[in-house]
């Protein structure tokens, strides 16, 4: 990080932005802004705006993170903190996601230490959705649809504890409603009847890929919440005079504030009511810098026109120059090479149904969208009614394929997938953002168990492509050969080219690749992201004259005993290590074959994986944490071979 | 089975059925029903009466079934088949227990096979919720809240294939308005506008364990339906006229009817109208004897009444003797163990705060209830809500032991319960009904992958107690000296006395016990079904010179390599088998340990376990079938031992 510089805001407003220069307002210009005489909401709406400034900067230096319901929330989450709530009471997102924002408000009252927000998503830094280890956050949130359930648990400990009854703000999205949970929990909320709950929904009208309303209308959501028993308030979330009425308003019954508000709010380009296209620019990813130049401008003009409005002419802007992120090589994407082979399957077969839960841009389906409009299901968020669906399509005949992040694909409807394996149907799940990387979103999005959940289920292959043509060809498999169900696990991260893997291409069931030839030590890995470091490690180690055999299988639940037997027998030592869990995991089924096979006199065996919480932070930080880069690979078997 | 006998009614209700005797009405009966001359509503009612007779057999000869809902919703489904459902029509049951109602209609329309009626919760026959593979059944359920999904998915094929519009009609309970995928499903329903879904809610006011209205009331049912997006519809689910009234009502629009109904209409002292204590009776046991001889009294009586006034006189009812179910022995059960143990507990350990899904009755809590009413959350069949409550009761300082069928317990939630891992929080989870037996129920209800789900999550430590000793130890373990989450799996059904296994006792962490010495082979085993087959194996194959070593280990993913290496060391051979599927199961994790240790020698290994779809029916069927008997064992072994 380079040095920082201070500027007055008209000196920001005139200089221009270079493409490594990022903006942030340090936490004394906050400490005023909280002191000023004047109106308590223009106060707020200034703190807001400058909070606006650093969940920005967050988001631009790590180079993803959710922008639009940061900024949808940021006006709400500052009246609350600077004149709602008390040290007894406590606020969380249940969507999490909007965490850049809340941040801003952490660091600018002090609750975090300000040098985090130089830190989103990184290792030892803040997560990219609240984890409790970090100062200020109540409950782990990200997976969505649990806030309500989890301020009723909250209640029942205060109780049992004897604590003072603070409030809990539980703030969710609009689209975070599709979540069968949500409901589920307000279910007891009207026999409790306990009046320190405030719900408070940011209705910003858009989800993750589109207009809420295009997914599935919310219809008359007052009459639905005062029908499930709560007191409904109703207000445009970015008055906070009119939202403060409400908080105020206490009828004695759990509270449900319904905040219209504009996602992407502060930015003019940015905010929803300017889409032009069906889906939704800002929701996760950071804007380009010719956006972010334009951002901070309307931002600054904000600042600029509500301090004078509280006759505050001191306000000081920093600019901070920050290491570029290293853009290097050539990548190789599994996801375009599946959106690839997904339209030309359909294309053959009239039975294919795709279906999705509101991550139509991650998971690569806009194509199969646009070209089958018909075959082309868009579930929202609601995972368990999509794989029911799914089961139902594939009992009246059709190949339904199922879509939607391996972390959710896999739980959150896993008794329904059980109930479709029971049917004996074939449907073909793919879980994309597989594994520990990305590290930024944090363990809520970390798929470590996939493997375990999908392998494990009655009649259901699963399958970790290692190339683009692996993509395809593990689909057409699905597709064409496998009579039972599949679960294609997907590496979302770019992969790094490696031409060892690069080619791959589908050999026959339970065959897996040889990667690299050598007799000292074998390793045997699945999906692309260790294949990678693997081939990295043997690069390493034979510079030091070690040559380590490394094999690659893309079939994780089926093994050909034959091959195996062919490529390890003669090993001297053996590691199997994964991209998820060891505990119950891939290597668990392997080593198992193994003996139980007794086809290997291999004398040392090992295992290693993503074994408990993972960590988050950028990829290289992530692996080397769990010691599964290159580095600590060559490592391992250096000290497993000098030991022989 | 004895001779069948055949009364006309008058004489039945004079004569008095024997201990072994049950009375049941033969299919051409029905046929004459279906002809009567007279109205259409009075046959159906006489039609919906005899079948209540034949629900009531098959569950006496099954010793078990969901009586209560059957016989609530036997009027409304005797009406739908005998006048309104058509060729290209669906029906089916969203909760599935209620399976021996619908089976009495299928049996007697031929749409099944009327033999079968002799053969529920039977291998070969009916299981006791719906499954495919049985005629007349759309799709699998007894996974509660899946069936308007389902209808969903139905009608998105029935368009693929450009199939004759049918419509659907999805029975649910009321109780099962509880889960969150009931609303999620909802959330779509308004938008597709398919106005050939008919939600029916048999609505009999009583859940699993008590009233609706005393778990989570409804509240105001119409106005929920109705903000959904529904065409609402209210009844008495008895009223055929007014029921039919309503089917016939199409408003262009998916379309709920409210059907108030009696559980256990019919039968005076089963109705819940009747009931005298908290808890309804007639949920899912069969009555006894006493009980029986009124029953039918009562619904002959009813049958008379509706054929005197259909002008049918020869009414037929037929007798038959019954083998008596063998109830031998005595029975070790741990769940009253691990009752009296959570009361103990909670009597040191004041933060100990109980959840229960609405199976209170089988998970053995009432005392707990009776004991600590504050510090019991009862939270209905919302299993996601229940822990995520539990989640942050324990980051409130509570201990929470949440409780439920393993089936459930470890799927429905399991997104809920990696959240709560990633807290760090000390939550155990107690899963009962846990392997592959009770058979009866069939597969919506066998936890067969439990062990798997739970022993791979982070920071917990998975057990099966083996005897009524282990059960409290467990949990003392758990609340005493584990500092992580633990998951307690408990087998429900009765355990056979075995002297190896009555009074083991918890060892501690990876340490297991020898149940009988031998030489020749050696079997390691969780879990106390298992344990006495392998006791009993041991036993046959001693008779035949060959002496095994049984094994078995409360610790599912904890192993102490030392002892393990102590006890399996010089065996010839070795089997680790499970009462839980061994894909990525149990016998993986031992497996993977032996050979990443490489503490074994052994030559042959080999594992077994529930593998595929389990088998349902009684106890002996289903381990036979699945060669987890003692016999099958026995022969495995000598199988194995002769090949050497």
């Amino acid at each position: 990080m380079g040095e920082q510089i201070t500027y007055s805001i008209s000196e920001a407003i005139e200089s221009d932005v270079s493409d490594l220069e990022l903006i942030y307002i340090e936490k004394h210009i906050f400490d005023i802004i909280r002191k000023l005489e004047g109106s308590e909401f223009l106060r707020a709406e200034l703190f807001s705006y400058a909070a606006r400034i650093n969940a920005l900067y967050m988001i631009m230096r790590a180079g993803s993170g959710h922008l639009g319901s940061s900024f949808s929330s940021l006006d709400i989450v500052s009246w609350l903190y600077l004149n709602v709530i008390k040290p007894s009471d406590r606020y969380y997102s249940s969507k999490g996601h909007d965490s850049p924002g809340l941040y801003a408000v952490h660091t600018a009252l002090g609750i975090l230490d300000f040098s985090n927000i130089h830190k989103l998503r990184r290792f030892g830094g803040l997560p990219g959705h609240p984890d409790i280890q970090t100062p200020g956050a109540f409950t782990n949130t990200g997976s969505l649809g649990m806030g309500v359930s989890k301020a009723k648990g909250f209640f029942i400990a205060d109780k049992l504890k004897k604590r003072d009854n603070g409030k809990i703000y539980v703030l969710t999205g609009d689209g975070e409603l599709q979540e069968g949970q949500f409901w589920e929990s307000l279910n007891t909320i009207s026999a409790r009847n306990d009046d320190r709950l405030v719900i408070i929904i940011d209705h910003n009208k858009v989800q993750s890929d589109k207009l809420v309303s295009k997914v599935a209308d919310l219809g008359d959501l007052e009459a639905k919440f005062r029908a499930f028993g709560l007191d409904v308030f109703r207000c445009d979330g970015h008055d906070l005079v009119a939202f403060d009425e409400m908080l105020n308003t206490n009828n004695g019954k759990p509270k449900v504030i319904i905040a219209d508000t504009i996602k992407g709010k502060g930015i003019s380009f940015m905010e929803h009511t300017s889409m032009e296209s069906e889906f939704y620019k800002y929701h996760s990813g950071a804007p380009n810098k010719e956006e972010y130049s334009l951002a901070i401008k309307e931002l600054l003009l904000q600042i600029t026109r509500l301090s004078n409005q509280l006759n505050f002419q001191q306000f000081e802007v920093s600019k901070v120059e920050i290491e570029p992120l290293t853009i290097s090589k050539t990548f190789k994407k599994l996801i375009p090479a599946y959106s690839d082979a997904i339209i030309e399957l359909a294309q053959t077969y009239p039975d294919i149904v795709a279906l999705d839960a509101d991550l139509v841009l991650d998971t690569g389906l806009i194509p199969f969208k646009e070209k089958f409009p018909e075959r082309f299901i868009e579930c929202g968020i609601a995972e368990q009614d999509m794989v029911s669906q799914a089961g139902t399509i594939a009992l009246g005949g059709g190949l339904p394929i199922v879509h939607s992040f391996a972390c959710f694909l896999t739980t959150r409807p896993l008794e329904q997938i059980y109930n479709v394996s029971t049917e004996r149907s074939k449907v073909i799940y793919v879980g994309s953002l597989a594994g520990v990387l990305p590290g930024g979103p944090g363990h809520s999005h970390q798929a470590i168990h996939d493997i375990t959940y999908m392998s494990s289920m009655p009649k259901m292959t699963s399958i970790e492509p290692i190339s683009e043509n692996q993509a395809k060809e593990a689909l057409e498999w699905a597709v064409k050969l496998n009579s039972n169900s599949t679960y294609i696990r997907l590496v979302s991260v770019p992969i790094e080219q490696c031409n060892e893997i690069d080619n791959l291409v589908l050999q026959e069931v339970g065959i897996g690749a040889v990667l690299t030839e050598g007799s000292d030590f074998t390793i045997l890995t699945c999906g692309p992201i260790l294949s990678v470091q693997l081939v990295k490690a043997s690069e390493i180690l034979k510079s030091k004259g070690i040559n380590i055999k490394v094999i690659v299988t893309p079939w994780l639940n089926e093994i050909n005993l034959k091959w195996l037997e062919e490529v390890i027998m003669d090993s001297k030592g053996l590691l199997v290590c994964e991209n998820h869990s060891s505990k119950y995991g891939f290597s668990d089924f392997i080593l198992s074959k193994i003996a139980e096979t007794g086809i290997c006199k291999v004398p040392n065996i090992f295992k290693l994986g993503v074994d408990g919480i993972p960590a988050y932070g950028r990829p290289e930080e992530v692996l080397s944490y769990h010691k599964l880069d290159a580095l600590s690979l060559a490592e391992f078997v250096l000290e497993k071979v000098e030991k022989n």
